[in-house]
């Protein structure tokens, strides 16, 4: 069987008639002789519709029944979009994430897929069937329904097309593909016709918001190419796969940002062993992610370590920190500033090429930008710089890496 | 366990601030030391935009794809319920028709129950939960979601008592009880407080749309007594019973119409062998569901067939009598009427008590109602009526009954 995998996210399936596009699209590839699973998302903003009423009802809806409630928008659409091609006169099923064999952790709103079961995929594959799966949720093994979190339709795709041994999943969005910079606010961004796996995790966890990370992580692993691509017009998109001729590739593939950042510093505090690791876990076991650490040179045994947040997770991070770090260790306090943003650079083109970062550092500089933490790694620079420069930074470093559209 | 089924209809869920109010009644049953068990069907009117979305895409919804887009309203319900229970300081745990193990026929859209696999309810309900079900739905031995049909959540009550080996089922709708007749339309009708499974089944039967026929069916069956109340106010309701106490009963318990209704007759059509069989296998084969049926005395060889049918089967109807009766067997033709409608008295009492049809008819000739079908049965006298004569005929026989509500 020639399996083919497409997702498409809830824009493109947001009203009837663009149901209706997407199952024409769907009956395109079955009639190039493809075994097709489509893997869809919830309806436009319905999610959100449901979230407001959890919230009206409970201010703290427990987990398993927000899952339980959530996953009734990819049930809307599938069997709307099985309808959809069965209008047409073609043979579809719709299945949930349960009824696909999708088999995660027991953990409600951010489960991982532990195996797939293709058993009644493959069936109704053979029958000549069109199936069409809900994303972003499975079942545990006390047989709950469980979701994937953010992006989780993408990330059901991806492993979907590995279960199946596909070669290709498509992902279809609202936008062309994967471009340089964000072009709503660098009109001068292109498109990128092929991206490493590597290049997109980072810009993918950089805040281009295109792909999940865990959909890319499966596709490295298992060897599916990820094509990106939008559901509104035939255009080519951009093509994500494992790329060995970084020789030819530029040097930076792109500029990615968020401003959904905040800073925090623990000033001054006694270097005891295992420090960092008190910091760090108490933030842990209270699922903050952090980004960017930065630990000052000790001096006269007290140090500073300071790092980047999500701006949200700000006031619970500061009283996990008093509580349970400052309070029993002891240190001259902390600060925050959440008006700061990330800026980065990615490319596996800067393997090995020394100057890169200097290089974006002058192009920040040259607009008068102040970097307030940096870090590196072997694909991407990151700088943290206050927010209101943003705008201004990422076009003069588009610009300054060379990725601004000709003409 | 002191096990108690309650039952919510879409209208007592319409709204978050109705759901709290449920959550509040289910909570005050738990207090009274009942292991409860709650059946709720989808919020108010959303059901009906499901249905909308669904011809938006394909006029002609495949009955699968059809359940498992309106099964998602139930799943709503459910974990909004529970999160409301939730938000009160109760355990709580929403269970989908399929994991509450509701296990039906392979057939979609009008199911029956085949059993209950009730292990996992238990065991909730031994950690001390409140579990709310999904009412309407069920899985099939494919693992397929199915429906009910039409009251499938007052089924799926009544069948989970039953299960349980519940004494009692609440149903709460938006009505006190069920009434001597439409209180809408005769605003002397008055509430039962105790009527018999059997005369309930022929006015739930007869367009008394307050119990769906199969769940009082399962009350008689299995012994579940049926408490038929409000979910806006604590009025007592009416109890559905096995009565014995028949001497005491009034002659009849109520009046009951449907305008729903056409008549069709076949005209002089051959009386051979079997030729019923021939009319009425036809239509059953199109799932076209006759009510009554009169046969004329026969004349040279010829007879009349004439029988009353849902109004939106006509055209279906009509079309299959051409094609497989008239045309192969031959007869004079057909003729139709779609502006009847049918008018039933129902009571236990009337059995072996001769003239209540009589009186019946007396009360429509006061009125110059012209009757153009009867049917009776044990505890029952149905007329077939012009419908402009329907308001008419219902005030006079609900009051030449007794029936009219004192002061």
């Amino acid at each position: 069987m020639d399996i083919l995998v497409q997702k498409y996210g809830g824009t493109s399936v947001a009203t009837p008639e663009r149901i209706k596009n997407v199952a024409n699209r769907v009956i395109t590839a079955k009639n190039q002789g493809k075994s097709v699973i489509v893997v869809v998302s919830a309806m436009g903003d319905s999610t959100d519709d449901l979230i407001e009423l959890a919230y009206q009802v409970n201010p703290k809806p427990s987990a398993r029944e927000y899952d339980m409630l959530l996953t009734t928008g990819e049930q809307v659409s599938i069997s709307l979009l099985a309808m959809a091609i069965q209008a047409q006169g073609y043979a579809a099923i719709s299945l949930t994430g349960p009824q696909a064999g999708i088999c995660t952790e027991s953990c409600y709103g951010r489960a991982r897929i532990l195996n797939i079961e293709t058993e009644r995929i493959k069936k109704e594959l053979s029958e000549g069937k069109i199936v069409i799966v809900a994303g972003f949720q499975g079942i545990c093994q006390e047989g709950d329904i469980t979701t994937l979190g953010r992006g989780g339709s993408d990330t059901t795709a991806v492993a979907l097309a590995a279960a199946l041994d596909g070669k290709v999943c498509e992902i279809y969005t609202d936008v062309d593909g994967v471009y340089t910079t964000n072009p709503r606010l660098v009109p001068q961004a292109s498109k990128l016709e092929v991206i490493s796996y590597d290049e997109m995790l980072e810009l993918a966890s950089l805040g281009a918001q295109v792909l999940h990370p865990r959909s890319v992580e499966l596709g490295k692993h298992y060897g599916v190419e990820i094509h990106v691509r939008s559901s509104f017009n035939l255009n080519e998109g951009t093509i994500v796969k494992e790329c060995n001729e970084v020789e030819n590739k530029e040097l930076v593939s792109g500029v990615a940002y968020d401003t959904n950042v905040a800073k925090v510093a623990l000033l001054e505090i006694f270097n005891v062993p295992g420090i960092s690791f008190k910091v760090f876990q108490a933030l842990a076991e209270e699922n903050i992610d952090v980004d960017i650490i930065v630990q000052s040179i000790g001096r006269d045994g007290k140090i500073d370590i300071s790092f980047t947040l999500p701006r949200p997770e700000l006031e619970k991070a500061l009283n996990i920190l008093e509580e349970r770090v400052l309070k029993p260790i002891g240190g001259k306090g902390i600060v925050f500033d959440d008006s700061v943003a990330k800026l980065s650079i990615v490319g596996a083109g800067m393997v090995s090429r020394p100057g890169v970062a200097a290089k974006m550092f002058e192009a920040l500089a040259k607009e008068d930008i102040n970097i307030e933490m940096i870090s590196t790694s072997e694909i991407k620079v990151s700088c943290i710089i206050n927010d209101k420069d943003i705008e201004k930074g990422v076009k003069s470093v588009h610009q300054h890496f060379g990725l601004d559209k000709i003409g």
